[in-house]
């Protein structure tokens, strides 16, 4: 029978990360990655599928860096697991020395009448579905979007660019609503709206409208909203069915547990990514994130440490960090929104600064930037910041995660050097990151 | 006789910073600025008053912030100091309890034959020697540079961008010198040559030619090069006329002599930015270091210790971070260059990765980024990092900047939980500084 000492089962982000690390870390080992898709989709690139990239082969995960790697590519789905076996759809059987789920998740249907007619897209990773979806998009004439955090957004602000009729409707009161704090989402939705956009937050769709094929849906109100095109984007749910088989520990909404190694009820078992339960890196408690990059950083730990405890993680649990652009504005987050905290009960103080990336103001391109942050008011450390400006945006949520996971206080990042340049950044006087902080160190007393 | 509780001398970022952060930190008391210029300039911007910006006056450093914080803005010249006591050139004296010296450095004069002549023009801070130098420069049909640093490329890659004919000139063996590592030098050299500049590495200019005005320079080789207008970009020497007149004790290369709380000899007189000497974090010896940023930090850090010690530094020392654009390509550095690491004698593992600033590729404006990190071998803490690619640089090297101050190690790093988006930053599989990282770890054992 064929074995391999690693098998890495799903070939996203996650699995990707997972499979180079363990090549990079145990040379000497046999190493597969098994996946359904035989051309993988980059999933937060799905969304610039609807616009900016021109084909849906423009947002291909390549092979290469796995093949340089000497990781063999298995496209085949697992439908069995007996002890060490794998036991594949094409009647294949193979057997591995340490496992690694990476499974993903999938597109969450709501519960809505009408929901399976034609005409009702989700936004899934599967190549073939989104080469179908981009061309019912560019037919369609208006097109509904059920959902308003960053997926449905991202799909709006796309649509809104190939000059086409969209409706986003969010179920909370806000754009964004578990990822950024209210005057974010609003300000989102003020802006959508100049793009052309009707927007609807606290509104439920009740109906799917339509013969056969869409042709609207009903809101809560009773109302009735035209559109030929309905793509939900209603958020993902952990794929489980092989944890299920296998009679790994999971719960249903956030996961197959793991503890902060990875590692499942099974011990040469892994899970990583989506499909793998999250614990707020400030509580403990199970939350849902499904990030890439949360994904990467778990496939790095695993593919380390999994035939030694070898790479020891400073910062335990999970820190979501994420970044987007919708209207030509950045919006980015690391750790604890003000809203996540009060829900927390943190005993917070807030600090913000507003000014522009570059210096002077007038030079050309520049955007406005404005960070605020959330510290301990008792402990003194970073909990949390969210920026909104320009291009620039995507790092600074790093700079800020890294600050996090160092457990920086107020006074560390007051007395912090960096660097400064008029096209790049903003000017040392005003870096928005520092000045937030002492805004906030003025409240701590 | 007039009277303040902080008087900082100097309309500097650094003096900024210390003034307002003074009135952060101690509310009541009176502060003023003193400095000679009217109307001050953002230092770091001057170069982009060549073509990017199109007055001198869109570069002006506000007033606004120090007024809104009852901060005085005296226009006047120390020219003495008794005891507690300024004496101005105006005849003015005002009193002070805390003096907080910020006067900044002025553009150094090489001793070079015919240095005298007419069109020969330093990068100097003075708004109406700039109204001058702007006007001459578009005037002129071919302009040499004399230094080949962060300010000699950024007027060279401006007036190119005005279409002038530009020839760049630098003693040492690659441009940027002291600031980054050969390869990154040759490559802007190349860069500069393609938009049409002449550049010259490893050549002394002996002589500067002309009649009255300049006609030209000699280089050593006996080469006569010509050119209507020579600028001067040779670096920069700490002012220390007053600290001399006050007895302070100083360097007179690298500046006044202060502790880590950026304290004098003399108690209650501090001295930050370019006039103070700044230590090395690595070893704690001198070193050149003439950055607003780290002006900014010093400033900081006396505005809230003026009578108190109350802001306490995490990181001790000065730790240089900058970045800049040339030819449309952006460099930055934080911390050691390989080239420093083998001077100071460190036992450093390096590691690099090249990738897309977005993911995929393919979406528009996407550039190459590549990132080198320096580790300590034994310590395996980070000590260095280069990096190279669109404007996301700047943010990049402030994250590598908070993760040397937080003496990270590799493992720190390559457990790291980072966010990521298409449009904003690198894929999460390819992320260029965890990848660098891993690669550096390879080499430890």
């Amino acid at each position: 029978m064929l074995k391999f000492n690693v098998i890495v089962i799903g070939g996203g982000p996650a699995g990707v990360s997972a499979a180079l690390s363990a090549r990079n870390t145990y040379p000497d080992k046999t190493i597969a990655i098994v996946r359904k898709e035989e051309i993988p989709m980059i999933p937060c690139g799905i969304p610039y599928l609807f616009h900016s990239l021109a084909n849906v082969d423009d947002n291909i995960l390549p092979d290469k860096p796995l093949i340089k790697h000497q990781i063999e590519v298995i496209i085949d789905e697992v439908v069995d697991v007996q002890e060490k076996t794998l036991r594949f759809i094409s009647g294949k059987e193979i057997e591995f020395e340490k496992l690694v789920l990476a499974v993903g998740s999938s597109a969450f249907v709501p519960q809505i009448k009408g929901i399976e007619k034609e005409g009702v897209c989700f936004v899934k990773k599967e190549r073939d579905y989104l080469i179908t979806l981009k061309k019912s998009a560019h037919d369609a004439t208006k097109i509904i979007i059920i959902g308003g955090g960053f997926i449905g957004l991202e799909v709006a602000d796309e649509l809104l660019k190939a000059e086409k009729n969209v409706v986003v409707i969010e179920t909370l009161d806000h754009l964004l609503p578990l990822a950024m704090d209210v005057e974010f989402g609003k300000e989102i939705e003020e802006n959508l709206r100049e793009q052309g956009a009707e927007v609807y937050t606290a509104t439920t769709v009740v109906e799917i409208c339509g013969d056969k094929k869409v042709e609207g849906v009903k809101i809560a109100s009773g109302e009735m909203i035209e559109g030929d095109l309905v793509i939900v984007a209603a958020g993902y749910r952990p794929n489980l069915t092989i944890a299920q088989k296998m009679g790994l520990r999971y719960n249903p909404r956030f996961g197959i547990i793991v503890d902060e190694y990875l590692r499942t009820s099974e011990k040469d078992i892994f899970a990583i990514g989506d499909c793998a339960a999250k614990r707020s890196s400030f509580t403990g408690e199970y939350y849902k994130l499904m990030l890439a990059s949360t994904a990467m950083a778990e496939g790095r730990l695993v593919g380390s440490n999994l035939y030694q405890m070898r790479v020891i993680r400073k910062y335990l649990g999970a820190l979501g960090s994420f970044s987007t652009k919708i209207c030509g504005v950045s919006y980015g987050v690391s750790g604890l929104t003000e809203i996540e905290a009060q829900k927390m009960g943190v005993d917070y103080v807030l600090g913000t600064a507003e000014t522009f990336d570059r210096h002077p103001g007038k030079l050309p391109g520049a955007s406005k930037l404005f960070v605020k942050l959330i510290f301990s008011k008792y402990s003194h450390v970073l909990m949390g910041g969210e920026v909104k400006g320009g291009d620039s945006v995507g790092e600074i949520v790093n700079m800020l995660a890294t600050m996090i996971q160092n457990n920086m206080t107020d006074m560390e990042i007051d007395t912090l050097q960096i660097g400064t340049h008029p096209l790049l950044t903003p000017s040392p006087v005003a870096y928005p990151i520092i000045n937030a902080t002492a805004e906030a160190i003025l409240k701590m007393v």
